[in-house]
């Protein structure tokens, strides 16, 4: 082991690894435009050859694709997975109308087994996201799924909303609530990154976190 | 008052209307084609003129339609609403493939006011959707929100939503558990019905709960 590489283990945080917290996300995307199947598919190519899959995790099915993420950074990797494959598809997408609902969970690895005494959970780094070029709007919602043996259990999950939201309207990212969900606005990037960095965030104080996005681009809405 | 009317409200559940509960959905249409804005906007007003927007108020934005019920049946108006205007957007869809993204939310009205002290939970009749002739694909997941304060705050959420799963297999509807959701597949009625029926069953025993449906029609890659 060089000097270089011990320091880096030893600043690395202590805690579970991406794997054994079950990082990953599972996204669709929907390209408005009749040859939607390229649209998807050359997309999710695309990202794919640009190398954006590395440490990542890979499976699409009939409704979605799943993405485990299996090395640090892991939330960095899904960020910037993405923010690359919906930009590419709204690309390939002649209206210019694709959206993509996306699904970011932690915590709870396998199907069921969901372990409230998981100790060291990880701090990550906010994300590091290039800008993608492109607009979005996205409406945001958050679960932080206390259990009474789970670090956070005495708290309430509102309160860890709140603060999460608090904190993204400091990004500028964060504007409007709308009923059950906060609406994001900005470079496609920034609204990523600011889900990203929020469901992470509240992963430090409660081992099971989901968050949910409807990211749309391109809505004529919009133009 | 009638006598009539004297025994529906003694037989009527006891404990907090739709309105003080917060329950409703946000949902988004996603028909694949170039001509997406018929296919939604027209879905939207045939269903309205249909008389299937009664007793729930909707708001549609840039990203999403939003649904509260106003009056009960909640459950059931929710369910045979969206199950109406999925169904009606892939009827004017050229490719036949629509995916509908579902938020279902109760317990939590307004936007961060979520009472845990919240009691009389409503214990509602499974729903009853006319069967729809669509077959439906869809991936679900279903988050009891709990908190210490909550009746059922001492508990599990991982325990409260296996015995949803294990309803839901019951019907014949869950199939295949996935990472981060399990795979519904049938009639569109029974798809929805049986996320309906799961989300307002963990709502007897915790108030806030919500679910997301990703349901997909028509996909080529199920033809």
């Amino acid at each position: 082991m060089t000097t270089t590489q011990q320091h880096q283990d030893e600043a690395a945080p202590a805690g579970a690894t991406p794997e054994q917290l079950g990082i990953g996300m599972r996204f669709s995307l929907h390209p408005h435009c009749d040859d939607f199947v390229e649209a998807i598919l050359g997309a999710l190519q695309e990202v794919r050859d640009a190398g954006l899959t590395e440490g990542l995790v890979t499976e699409t099915d009939v409704v979605s694709t799943y993405v485990g993420a299996s090395t640090a950074p892991a939330e960095q990797r899904l960020g910037r997975y993405l923010t690359a494959v919906l930009a590419a598809s709204a690309q390939r997408t002649p209206t210019g109308h694709v959206v993509a609902h996306v699904l970011l969970s932690r915590g709870c690895p396998g199907e069921i087994a969901c372990d409230p005494a998981v100790v060291g959970l990880p701090t990550p780094a906010p994300v590091e996201v290039p800008a993608a070029g492109v607009r979005a709007v996205a409406q945001w919602s958050l679960y932080p799924l206390l259990d009474a043996g789970s670090p956070a259990g005495g708290g309430s999950h509102m309160q860890l909303i709140v603060d999460a939201v608090e904190r993204a309207e400091a990004r500028g990212v964060a504007s409007r609530p709308a009923h059950y969900a906060t609406r994001l606005d900005g470079d496609l990037a920034d609204v990523v990154s600011t889900a990203v960095d929020a469901w992470a965030a509240v992963g430090r104080e409660v081992p099971h976190v989901v968050t949910h996005l409807t990211i749309s681009v391109g809505s004529p809405a919009l133009r």
